[in-house]
This record gives structure tokens, sequence and C-alpha cells, in this order.
């Protein structure tokens, strides 16, 4: 079933969005911006489900790369959003016939609604992860044997790379420093796939659950409910943590905003771990919750998502967890996205649905 | 005039190459296995001069680009060394004519010839520097407005990126980074020329230049005369010092083969600071020769020339200066390759054929 995205609906997708996107994909109101110009300009864009993509399409993922904290400084222009794709039309030799999501986040869930307009073709609802993850391997596709190249990178200084890569982690290491040269936030189009390959491999309907979310968030709060349960009902998680944030430790290193960060309440005090997004929760020795499942941080009261390099001192926060598609739980998913590929040691704590008895 | 280069030209032109590479451009013996390799599984190649190429002619530069100090621990298969030559045909939508020389080096003299045997092409006469530098914008094309890019860069691994750029200041970058992340020792295609280009920017008959200098250091040899002082009237230079490798230090640092050597004789000491090439000589607050003139190390005795990766304590050697072609010392050129681009604050000594007075 196809919809049209129209201009009422971007804010309350890029906040959706980046409820999901685990306090990564970027900054809802930049990521907003961008989309809302590139409607104006261009009319609405048609989303359609990934039934309906033919098998023979050309479906290229089109989205941020970078560090958040560069990012929110550097806002593409629309030209610059295309770039990397018109390259890639180069390199294979065809059109492409379909923008696709690579993540959902604030600014890569918005990215290619504005890219789509620009170039004047249908969005598949859906995308590669789920959530957001900062490694450009790190897409379900990957797992499926898509490549991520042909891959191309571009940045608003008018420098274009086309990579092809022996395979997806390359191509990550590649465009990485690359990204990091170019100055840490640069425009990507790759992952090409047909209609089949993005059938069996992409978390169908997200960018429709995004826009459930913000809408849900903003009718909680009309209603003077309470925005965070209308959005836990929503993604089917628990909180796991409220608190004031106390403590940020933040540095942007290799292309990354890595650090931690602090959440105090009078029982206890909450560790967060993130690389681009949250990776590991936990109170004292016990962990909560870890990648790949879901940890969002929200404004206490008005349910507004908290990117990570938007956590500050005082801010009243509540932590939520939500289960990943459950794909992300094979040995082979854990390898690539679990805790001890960021360097924890520890194993992967998968949700199930029952709060963590108070200490 | 066109000649053959045959299999047994390659070890003298290796060696004369790493004379004009003043410390760079790689070990000649590495460079002499694979071009010998490839001239024995492909035949002779056809050096053709600059006057030979015709208007409509599409010449690429063939070089490994890296830290000398890792070229030699990797020497490329002549797969590798064609594979960003393909990379580069697909993406311009045309077929090569020609190899062409970027600088002139003990592997990066001998790599095109390589390239050209495999490709059957013939190679261009000539090269972009008519020494070796460490950078890859530092040809003198680039000062005729020529760009680098579109260039390719290949691993031994499989990956290959096609890099379009703003200017090649921005291709060096990015192609750094790139290298280093792949290994720090990779191969590139580029600079494309058509004849009329490439006459008018490059250095002529630079690989005959280096074949003289080889066959003279061997000739030399035979006859028991002195290989040092048949360099010198073969390069119109001057002895500027001579003594014993006291001390060197030297770093791989981002991509480059950094450091400096002091050699010391009963008189004083000269400092020699190199980045993969020689860069100043000194002795104490007196400069004797800087870039973009020609600093080059020779064995004491043999006239062996020696790369800044292999200088070693205990060396005895005689450091010879010659001058650059005259256009690198125009100042939009010496801004690009002067001792203050490396970091040096002096200004450029320009070579005048008169030996320093010893103190």
């Amino acid at each position: 079933m196809s919809w049209m995205i129209s201009l009422d609906m971007i804010a309350p997708l890029a906040r959706g969005a980046a409820v999901l996107g685990t306090g990564g994909g970027g900054d809802p109101y930049i990521g907003s911006l961008l989309a809302e110009q590139a409607l104006r300009e261009h009319g609405p864009v048609t989303a359609v489900s990934l039934e309906e993509v033919p098998d023979d399409a050309l479906a290229l993922t089109v989205s941020m790369m970078g560090a958040p904290t560069v990012m929110v400084e550097k806002l593409p222009s629309l030209d610059e959003i295309v770039s990397p794709v018109r390259a890639l039309e180069k390199h294979l030799g065809r059109k492409m016939t379909h923008v696709a999501c690579a993540e959902v986040g604030g600014v890569n869930s918005t990215i290619p609604i504005a890219a789509a307009a620009v170039l004047g073709l249908p969005l598949i609802d859906a995308d590669g992860m789920g959530r957001a993850f900062p490694e450009l391997q790190m897409l379900l596709p990957t797992l499926y044997g898509i490549t991520a190249s042909p891959l191309a990178i571009s940045d608003e200084k008018g420098n274009t790379a086309v990579l092809e890569t022996a395979n997806n982690l390359w191509t990550e290491r590649i465009a990485r420093v690359a990204c990091v040269e170019m100055g840490c936030s640069v425009m990507i189009a790759g992952f090409a796939m047909d209609g089949l390959q993005a059938r069996a491999s992409m978390v169908p309907g997200s960018l429709g659950h995004c826009l459930s979310i913000g809408t849900g968030i903003e009718a909680a709060r009309t209603a003077k409910a309470d925005p965070v349960a209308a959005v836990l009902e929503l993604i089917g998680g628990l909180e796991i943590f409220a608190g004031k944030v106390v403590d940020v430790e933040r540095g942007t290193t290799k292309g990354f905003a890595r650090g931690s960060a602090r959440i105090e309440n009078a029982d206890s005090t909450l560790r967060l771990s993130f690389q681009n997004e949250h990776l590991i929760a936990q109170t004292g020795d016990r962990v909560l919750a870890t990648t790949p499942d879901l940890i969002m941080v929200l404004d206490h009261e008005s349910g507004e998502p908290i990117t990570t390099e938007s956590l500050r001192y005082g801010q009243r926060v509540r932590v939520l967890s939500a289960p990943s598609d459950p794909r992300w739980h094979s040995p082979e998913a854990l390898a690539m996205v679990g805790p001890g590929y960021f360097g924890y040691d520890m194993p992967s704590h998968r949700f199930d649905g029952v709060p963590e008895p108070v200490s």
C-alpha cells in the first residue's frame, strides 16, 4: 500500500525516527528542515511498501555518514544529497528506480525523503536496520550477502569517491577515513538492491512506524497524557530507568561521537555508553540493556527523544528499552553489532519485557 | 624517436631512476623485479618521445603511492598494477592509449614499464617531476591546470576507489587517507592527459636519462673509475658533502617515511631532512641545498643510490646536489614544493653550481 509523505508529516516522522534511532541518526530538527525544503520545492513523496517494489527495481540507500556532533553543524544542500546518487548511477550505467533508507534516525529517515523528492522517485517504506547503528556495514542486507559497494561518497566541497571493495567492512573502513578527511560529515549512496533483495533483507514499514510514534507523542502532549507511555505502547518497550543526567563524557574520535553518560536518581546511577548510538545501559554491575536491542533516552515530561550529541547535564530523562528486529540476535548478526564488536566484554542482553527488580 | 625497453635495460634504468629519485620513489631492486617479470611475460616495451604522442591520446600516469618503508615489503602483483587503470578506463568510458610516469624513482620509473608491458601500450619517455616528490599533487602538470582526478586507487585486497575531487590537493588528501587505511602502499592511476597537455607539462626524456645514469655507474665500476664522478657529469651536479652516516631518525607517519639523518666527516656534520625524498641538506646554520633542487645520497665507492628508507648507521656516502627542472622555481611551484610547504622556515636555495666554501 503506497501513501503520500506530505509536509505536515515530516516533523512527527523525524521525531519518531529519532526515538528508534536510539540516540543516533542525527538531530530530528535538522533532518526535518531538509526534507521540508525538498517537499516545498519538489512536491510530496510517495512511500511504497516492500511488496510494491518490482523484482527488477534498482534501489539505493541514501544517507548521511559521519559524527552527529558534526552533522548538526554541516547541513548538506539538496544538490549534495543527490551528488553520490548521480555518481553511482554513472558508475552502474543505470538509473535508480527507488530510494531506500539505510537506517532509522532523525536525519537518516528524512534525508531519503529529501532525496526521493529531488529525484522524483518513490521511497521504500522500510529500512536496513529497524534502528540506527554507527557503522556502514551494520545493515541486515549485509547478512543477506548484499554488498555496500559500489558506494559513492560526496562532500560539500565537490569531492566524490566511488568505492568498490572486497567486503562491506572494507567499505566502512575506506569510507570512514575518507569521511573524516572530508570533514566528518558526508553524503553516501550504496547497497544497490533489486526488489527481491530488498524484500528479503529490509525491515518493513519503518517509516510508517516512525510517523505513528511521532504523532503518538504529539497526541499525548495535546491530551496532557504521558508521551513516554504512548511511545512505550507503540514500540512494545519498557522503561528501565528515570533520573537526571549528572555527567556526560563525549569526544569526536575517528569519525564517531563516542562517550558515556551517567544518569542518577535517589536509588542508583545508570551508565549509558554510546558510539553515535546508545550501546549499553547498566547500573553498577547489572546490565539492563545492550545492543542490538534498542536503548532510548526521552525527555521526562515531553517525551522528546534526546540524541547522544544533545545529552546535557541536568536533563531529566527516562530511559527505555525495546526489542530489535529478531534477526539481529543471530550469531552472525551479534558478531557484527553485539557488545563484543564495540569492545564491551559482556554477552548481549536480550529484551524480555520483564522489568529489572529495583535493588 | 621511439626505442625499445628490453630486459637488460631494467636494472640500470631503475638504478639511474633511484639517483634522480632523491632518496624517494622506492627501492630500485624491488622496482626492477616487477618490470623484469612483466617484460619476460609480455615482451619488450616501446618508449615514445613526447613529440610522438598524438594530440588525441589518452595518457594516464600509473604509479605506486605510499611509504617506501612499506612498499619494499608489499610488492604489488601485475594484476594489481593494472587494476586502477581498468577502473579508470571504465569510469572514463575510454581506453587509455599511453602509459606515463608520474615521477622518477626506483619503483615509480619501473612500475609504468610493467604496466605498459601488461597493457601492451607505449610508454612515454618523460615524467611529471624530473625527480621524485612525496605528494600526489606535486606534478608539473598540476601547474598547467591538469587535474589528478579522476584518479583510481587499488590495493591487493580487491579494494578500489575512484576519486573526483575539487582540486589536486584534495585528490592527495583523500587518496592519502585511503592509502593509509588500505595498508600504506597502493597502486594509482590518474592525471589523464592528451598529447598536447603531456607535451606542455611533462619533463621530456627522463627514462633515457635514467638509463644513461645507470649505465654510466656500471661503466665506471667496470673501468675502476669513480661512479659518483660519472653521475655528477651526467646530472650537471655538485658533490656537497662526503662522510659517514652517524644517526638516522625515521618514522612512518600519516603514510610517509619522515625523518632526518646526520652524516659526519672530520670537519663538520651534515643534517639531511626527508619526507620520502630528501628535502633539506644543511651543516649547522648553513643551507647547502633544498627542495625543489635534487639532493642525492650515493654510496661512497660504488655510487649506488641510497634511498631514505635504506639509510643506515655506518654507511660511507657522498651527497650530491643538482638543479631541478627550472619550472619548479616559479613562485607557484615553490608554494607547492618549496621548503615552506614542508614546514621548514627557510627560502628555497637555488643550485648555482658553485661549491660551498669549506668553513
